[in-house]
């Protein structure tokens, strides 16, 4: 409803559309090593180059920072070594881009060259302190979990007893990225008495809000944030970047605004995506098919910095309690550093790689115990307001439902095994948080607040801080203050993500908007209507908990008759003192902080979505190319606000999902990003793109808004493996690294062949 | 603080710097004739020719307004008559300026020429209903009023009796224009869904947004009014211009951004500037200086449309009650339409052209009498916390200070009388509501409301409605606030006159802002302090209502060292519900809204304030030029919360009431405006002004801000007055008529000669 229109007419204005009176144009220069230690930079020819009218480098803002307590490993340029191809060693302003390009090369630096460590092997191995990426760091591991719940060996040992099957594999993903259609980009303008405006294309100004007061070392009050529309984040860009600090710095020394718009190779350096991981499964299951162990080893290359990892990494062991009923689980995770650029969020966080492992290993062992994959998931649901045994609360819980729905739709049990050779179908479950409970700023704080004001003109306006990046939070917003309130959604404005103008949001991250913001949204509405009520009720001659509003009336419950109008009762509030506001806020209940889980950081989330699939594909056997023909998509959003919006977010992961199944990797050499562009990095096409049918499951959770839970990132784990299921069933082999590309297919079914010949 | 930098480094964006994507610009097409009939207007050929994207005329807007009820009798643009050379007819819009010129020359427009009422004899004296400027009035008289309060007739009777003296005097005041720095100018864009977003240089956002919803037929909530920075308004952009509605409809008919930006000749035929103004005194004083009774009669020549001309000449009667203690006072007043444009409220609104009569009466009865022309104004004060006869309530008055101070600092006693021929000083007193305490629309919605939002990165902003035009309101409110608080300045963040943002405030006219803007903005203030008291009690152990805050310390009053600082207050309390709102809204007390005296509409101020000044002159009798050699002037303004800004609207109110009086004045020929520019409208330059010596005088009053009162307005019509007396003074010379051109002054002087030599 709201960003539509500006989108399709042109007139969206995203950050690289600000054009600012005497506007400056800012470049990065990148390390070309991969690991080496910074001798000396000389700008001095660079800052001579008419044109040039600044010049930052790591001195400028020396302050380390991360978005994570325990993460405060980056500075925003490269103080003493560089630690990926592409980080960030200085910035240039002039007055054309031209210009800045010319003067980077003029920037000399003298580097020493290190050993890069651009596999988790090696980056593990090394023993030498003088080449660890972080000197204050005890190793390269930058993070490691070894949670135990429950007892797994008697898991296994039950499993064999019962004349079940007990599995392990090993699972590899390799590095993807989010590809948003915009590149990052910001303009910092620098104000009068020491203050800074920064717009910036960006999913969390909250943090970048913070971590600029930090290393611009001003007080937070002095700093403004807004973001305007953005084109796409997908995670990566969830946290604070070189670019940002240094439009605020090289604006402030050239008194002028200072833009930066990163080139796509620029954004596959920057990258925060999803990291290379190797995992190791091992999953019990009783003879009738209950999981009784799952033992995971999770190994994430996560780049240089820490980033969001250790909150990627543990996720991937934390979230594999919540979608199954499993009460023995051992995890071993690590988060290792290497020389190469920094993985953070995407899409699905930290439950997509155990996940494609988890979906196909749990089919095989449907396989070995003669059950029907669909049943085996069945038959291991969770119950609704259940704490699982690593202490996260489920308080509604859909994937049943999910799992039947797409059962059905996709004629399910007439195909799975039945079909010619070449065809099959395969299913893959899901789930994702809404929202992370607990903060990674001071506990107590509300993670949303949205505040409301209304004058007599009726116009309804809403100030929050949640940041519409594409998934449609401005659009939900507004229908959950009109829903509540009782008024058209025509009177609805809303004002976002300026940290002027709006209280708190945390972001758009980790599926929590609607969720959280919605939740502080409705409580808002509520006081507001609540103050109409009152004098509304004295009008009426009622009491106001007798009040309901409902299209642009005030009346006694069941008697629409004796109304009175939204605007009539506004008149009469204003003239009791002024103009009403109102706010609302939203913090996640203790109940659903983990409990002694709580421990390991941000862990749980404050409800959870549900989402299965299944996927239908035809293999050429002779070619190992494969055809995704339909995909049935499922998802427990707990009330779909906005159906439109949940089913674009559901077909949008899907198909995010897809590309990650079958095409989307990142190649690097020596630590050199070769297929750093849209052309070499292949995204599905809309040829690759199959049909979705999706369907929408409504558990009305009831900690959520109106009942809502996450929509935008559940269903895209599920993805993954249901093709590579499906693959399965068509061609009777197993493909346990991803992408599932024509070559590995080939080359599966070459090798089943010669020993099935015996060869 | 706020606007100065901006402004001096360039960075300020005005109506006319705003640059939207697909920008078109307007052109208003004008009357030729001062009176006429529109027989038809054919716009084909302007729309045909190729650049021209729309074109409205008064069809397209019919609806008829005014800022006041009772003058609802303007369109947008001309539907019958064309009522002044220079009435809007139709606009034009095109992708250049200069097309949409050219355009204006290609409609065609058939009039019926009718006989021009061009002074308001003329205007008085018609009685042929098919020609009065407005049909539906029932004479060419706008408004008259006719007020008699005690007994004139026995005052004049008294002053007689007692030997003292009665006279009376005809003063003749022209026509003269606010001449703002930036001519009006503003920006419509058409937004989907049909809403229109309008920025616009005006004193009065409120106002318009009322009025384009009326005029537009649209929903007060589907329209944003926004103003940027304003280069001065003076009164002159205190309503709704058909260049404000033009831009709106052509933004929705060509669904592209529209722009006007009118030419300084348009700022003259727009003009709603000070009436040409006919007035007839008769004071009496008894013999020891006491003034019995004041009669008077204002005729004042208000152009074709009312504005605010109800009010003007409200004033001009109702407010001779406000500065001297007089007990029987009659007034009639007439408001005349004429074939000129319309005038409306300027600087000193109403009380400019009866305050040069009556200091210039006071100072000749003062000879009569043999008094001191400063001693007769000290006999006749006021008293403090006074209902005046007309039911006008005073809550502090400081004008005999006011007077003591430039008296004392003008070494008036040894100047007075005793200069050498052609030297002189005089004086004059004056005074101005602060703010008008009835409200135009529904009355007992506040006048202001200004709210609150801190977050806990601890900047403070404050949301106004109150219209910067460049007297330092924004200013105001960050230092009401910070005061309040107890919070550094640099905290405060000011967001202002944006409809959607900000609470309603009814904008910067009869000097209101300050006041009430400012005292809404203090309860906010103290309504925000009261939650952070509430939980630093709970901290401190104490209870709220002992607190105080001060240097961003809330501590118990007497004991600084138990403080707790602000930012910790501030976590504290956001943990409790989030960010901190708070509003406060400011509506007049009953008390001050006129009594009886209410009838007369919008009459009363809440409070007055007071100005004394002694000019000091030198004539050259031998050309009748003279020059103002200096002035001293006294300011009571309640308490100077900003006295640099009470300083500079003092001087600047000297110096435009200067140029009124030595050479304003807007010529007419026929209807025709005969100096539409800054090169022929002559107002004072550098040269002609003196140095001026303010002094600010505090009475504290306890209905403002901390005690403060109006600031901007009142000292104007003190200087006319003064620079006449002081003419006298150095030359023995009376002239009644404004300007005081050396023309006048020199035939005046060979007057005088001839009289003395008997010739």
């Amino acid at each position: 409803m709201t960003d539509g229109p500006p989108k399709v007419t042109g007139t969206a204005v995203y950050a690289d559309d600000l054009r600012l009176p005497n506007m400056l144009h800012g470049k990065i220069l990148r390390s070309p090593h991969a690991h080496a230690r910074i001798v000396s930079v000389d700008t001095s020819k660079a800052e001579a180059l008419p044109g040039v009218m600044g010049v930052v480098t790591g001195k400028d803002a020396p302050v380390r920072y991360g978005i994570l307590p325990i993460g405060h490993d980056e500075a925003a340029f490269c103080v003493d070594k560089a630690r990926y191809i592409g980080d960030e060693i200085a910035a240039v302003c002039a007055t054309s881009e031209q210009i800045a390009e010319e003067a980077l090369d003029l920037i000399e630096v003298e580097y020493e060259v290190l050993p890069a460590y651009t596999n988790y092997e090696d980056a593990m191995a090394c023993d030498d302190p003088d080449l660890w990426l972080h000197a204050d760091r005890k190793s390269n591991i930058e993070k490691q979990y070894h949670h135990h719940f429950g007892d797994v060996e008697k898991g296994f040992q039950e499993a064999r007893e019962s004349g079940g099957a007990v599995r392990f594999d090993r699972y590899y993903n390799p590095r993807v990225t989010h590809a948003p259609m915009e590149p990052h980009a910001c303009v910092a303008q620098w104000e009068h008495e020491g203050r800074v405006t920064l717009w910036t294309s960006t999913q969390t100004p909250h943090y970048v809000h913070r971590t600029l007061a930090k290393v611009l070392e001003m007080e937070m009050s002095a700093i403004r944030v807004i973001k305007p529309f953005v084109g796409g984040g997908f995670g990566g860009k969830s946290e604070t970047f070189a670019h940002e600090v240094a439009a605020c710095l090289l604006a402030k020394k050239t008194a002028r605004p200072v833009k930066f718009n990163f080139s796509r190779e620029e954004v596959f350096y920057t990258h925060r995506g999803r990291p290379e991981q190797y995992v190791e499964l091992k999953t019990g299951v009783t003879k009738d098919g209950r999981i009784t162990a799952v033992e995971a080893k999770v190994i994430q290359d996560g780049g240089a910095y820490c980033s969001y990892g250790v909150v990627t990494i543990l996720y991937s062991g934390a979230l594999i309690a919540a979608l199954y009923d499993i009460q023995n689980i051992k995890f071993d995770g690590y988060r290792v550093l290497t020389n190469k650029p920094a993985c953070g969020p995407m899409r699905g966080h930290g439950t997509v790689g155990v996940r494609f492992g988890f979906e196909s290993q749990i089919d095989m062992l449907a396989a070995e115990i003669g059950m029907d994959a669909g049943e085996i998931r069945l038959r291991n649901k969770l119950k609704p307001n259940t704490v699982t045994v690593n202490d996260l609360r489920v308080t509604s819980y859909g994937y049943d439902i999910c799992l039947e729905k797409v059962i059905e739709a996709s004629d399910w049990k007439n195909k799975r095994g039945k079909m010619p050779y070449g065809k099959g179908v395969g299913m893959g479950g899901s789930h994702y948080v809404s929202g992370a409970a607990n903060s990674i700023i001071r506990s107590k704080l509300p993670h949303s607040t949205v505040s409301i004001k209304i004058d007599y003109d009726g116009a309804v306006t809403v100030y929050t801080g949640a940041a519409e990046i594409g998934q449609g939070t401005e659009t939900i917003h507004a229908q959950i203050v009109a829903e509540e309130m009782g008024v058209n959604l025509s009177r609805i404005r809303i004002i976002a993500a300026d940290s002027a103008l709006t209280p708190v949001d945390l972001g758009s991250y980790s599926s929590r908007v609607t969720f959280m913001a919605g939740n502080a949204a409705k409580d808002a509405a509520r006081d507001i209507k609540q103050q109409l009520f009152r004098v509304a009720a004295e009008l009426l001659g009622e009491s106001p908990e007798h009040l309901i509003a409902r299209e642009e009336k005030i009346y006694p419950k069941n008697e629409p008759h004796r109304s009175i109008s939204y605007q009539e009762a506004l008149l009469a509030c204003i003239e009791n003192g002024g103009t009403l506001i109102a706010k609302g806020s939203y913090t996640p209940p203790t109940e659903s902080q983990g409990g002694s889980f709580r421990g390991a950081g941000v862990g749980p989330g404050v409800s959870y979505s549900y989402a299965a699939q299944v996927a239908e594909v035809t293999v050429d056997p002779e070619t190992g190319r494969f055809i995704v023909d339909k995909i049935w998509a499922a998802h427990d959003c707990g009330r779909a606000l906005n159906p439109l919006t949940v089913e674009g977010q559901i077909e949008g992961s899907v198909w995010m999902g897809l590309g990650q199944a079958v095409a989307e990797e990142q190649v690097f050499q020596k630590g050199l990003t070769m297929n750093p562009s849209l052309l070499e990095y292949k995204s599905a096409t809309s040829l690759e793109s199959p049909p979705i049918e999706t369907f929408i499951v409504e558990t009305i959770d009831p900690e959520g808004p109106f009942g809502a839970k996450e929509a935008g990132e559940g269903s895209l784990a599920a993805t993954i493996p249901a093709v590579a299921n499906a693959i399965y069933d068509a061609v009777g082999i197993r493909i346990n690294d991803l992408p599932l590309t024509p070559e590995r297919i080939l080359r599966a079914i070459n090798e089943q062949k010669k020993k099935r010949t015996g060869e």
